[in-house]
């Protein structure tokens, strides 16, 4: 089993804890871990036979240094010279794979998602293996647990009736865009929806055939740029399968496309932490619906439902709600938390200004 | 002429940026000096012969520290060993005054106040120095400018058709606490009323005869205590002076008693910046009514009315109105701009926390 860890994000949505060099999967919301280092620890006990972590070359140093201390399972950090979405790093990745084992199972992970039941993922991921073997393409759907429009959805082929326990792999009949609340919230209730994690498991040789069927150019590129783990040559190799090649999502390259995917169920307390106002979902609120992460303390004054991330500093907050608070040793953000969206604005602005020491 | 500067407060008010050693007449909210080296600066013109600052035991060291360099005119910092309101701290530097001159114009300042046009304060200090010398007891009126219900005010016996310049000194009718909202309105409109700044201009030994009148048991300790400057002894003397006396206001033990009160009005855009809510009529906002102080810089996305100040940091504001926020190397605080006085809360509260380090 080979995991592929997407590590290329260049999220802004948590400044001014993530910056250009540091972004989400790099830094940790929580407080320990960076969001990178649990997605490698979490997999760790499946005993996998290779990591590779795909990232960009601003973030491949610190994606290295942040790795080092895992070395129970050999891991290759791959640097894209560009960032061109889920299709092209899956497809260089596969080609990696492939140079180990044609046929080796390929498990496509995100680096910076929270998943509060780990073992679940592990089993859940042995199961998908099962079908994946056998040459489907596995996608897992996340069981919606609110009538959320920020996430893309799965519609499964699910007979309620007769499976109610869920266990799959089950057909799907479409995926569906960020819907608008009234959709949202028909599927909680019909039941055969799920989130779109982006979590997929399957044979290199398996994407690479769907590869060459609904990406024939890409593909073709990928077997002239002869991509190969071990070679001196993989840094200019994949600088040249770069160049010119499509930016497209591999859910809409393929798995929309292709009749081999199946979804497998999944159920686990996962979050994508989206934004600063997701760290209610990573992290238990005390009883005024604050949480309160790296504070030497916090002094609540007629104060609720706060999100704080301080560097050790003490916080109080007086009559205020619903607020976000960060703090990091050179610069502060205060948000409201329905707002959280908007800090992207902020890293505009700070980079309009020219202030790029704050990027 | 001998200026007396009160200097002795430990406002919590001003927390985090204020502190138990460092209360808000040693710091400072606009960025520059402190607002007890404003208050020296602001009277140098005068030529005083001698500057006393009544300070207490706890603040004294960093007080000489501040005054350093004011060496054109000679300053005594005198420390309370324990704070006993203004009436001791105003017969001690009476005392003092006395032993350099009895007949010595004492101009007594708080040492935290703001004042805008500060010509035209030494003005109204040379001005009321005339009445002062006949013996009168002077304290200066601010003219209002708003229905503030956070202050007492003077009510001055004026025939407003015969001096609409209101030049002075004016007979005191009463002397009124902090009013309802109401009641402040009707003082404004009728336009003789005056808040009581707590700024007094007076002979030392017209004081010191209205203390033996008034409070005749503290004026004995006084002579007992035998308390003069240049003496090896002050600390003793002060420390004996202050056993047992009580904790009285020199507006509640001898301005409300004494016949010999006149009010002298002055207008001079004035502020005892009372808490961060202060910080804009101290330093003119920003278009969006935002005053940033000592920020490296404030992006603003849908923000306005907010008081910053930031121990040179970058701040971002999302979505967030009428919320100050104060960062200092160890602490921060957001609070509503309504709930500012709430602040000593927090105070308190680390206090029963025993977060002694924060105070």
């Amino acid at each position: 089993m080979y995991i592929v860890i997407l590590a290329g994000g260049s999220g802004t949505r948590f400044w001014p804890l993530s910056r250009v060099a540091r972004p989400k999967q790099l830094i940790s919301i929580t407080g320990d871990s960076s969001m990178l280092q649990r997605t490698v620890e979490r997999i760790l006990p499946l005993n996998p036979k290779r990591i590779l972590v795909i990232t960009n070359h601003l973030q491949a140093d610190e994606t290295k240094r942040q790795l080092l201390s895992y070395d129970s399972v050999p891991i290759d950090v791959i640097a894209e010279p560009v960032g061109r979405n889920t299709a092209a790093a899956i497809g260089l990745a596969a080609a990696l794979v492939t140079t180990y084992d044609p046929s080796g199972i390929m498990v496509v992970l995100p680096a910076d998602h929270f998943i509060k039941n780990e073992k679940v993922l592990r089993d859940t991921i042995t199961f998908a293996g099962e079908s994946a073997r056998r040459g489907f393409l596995i996608t897992l759907g996340i069981m919606p647990s609110r009538p959320e429009t920020g996430y893309g959805y799965i519609e499964a082929e699910i007979n309620l009736h007769v499976s109610d326990n869920l266990q799959g792999p089950f057909p799907v009949r479409r995926f569906v865009e960020k819907p608008p609340l009234v959709e949202a919230v028909r599927y909680l209730n019909e039941g055969n929806f799920f989130w779109n994690s982006g979590m997929f498991v399957w044979r290199a040789d398996t994407i690479l055939e769907e590869m060459a069927a609904y990406m024939p150019a890409f593909h073709e590129k990928l077997l002239q740029s002869g991509v190969a783990i071990g070679t001196i040559l993989l840094k200019e190799q994949i600088a040249s399968l770069y160049q010119d090649i499509e930016s497209l999502s591999i859910d809409y390259a393929i798995m929309e496309k292709s009749s081999r995917v199946l979804m497998v169920p999944v159920e686990m307390g996962w979050s994508d932490v989206g934004s600063w106002s997701a760290l209610p979902e990573v992290i238990e609120p005390d009883n005024n619906g604050t949480v309160c992460v790296n504070a030497a303390g916090h002094i609540a004054v007629d104060s609720s439902n706060c999100l704080i991330y301080s560097d050790q500093k003490m916080v109080a907050t007086v009559g205020v709600n619903n607020i976000v608070i960060v703090s990091t040793p050179d610069a502060i953000l205060i948000c409201d938390k329905e707002r959280c969206q908007d800090v992207k604005k902020v890293v505009e602005q700070l980079g309009t200004a020219g202030l790029t020491e704050y990027l």
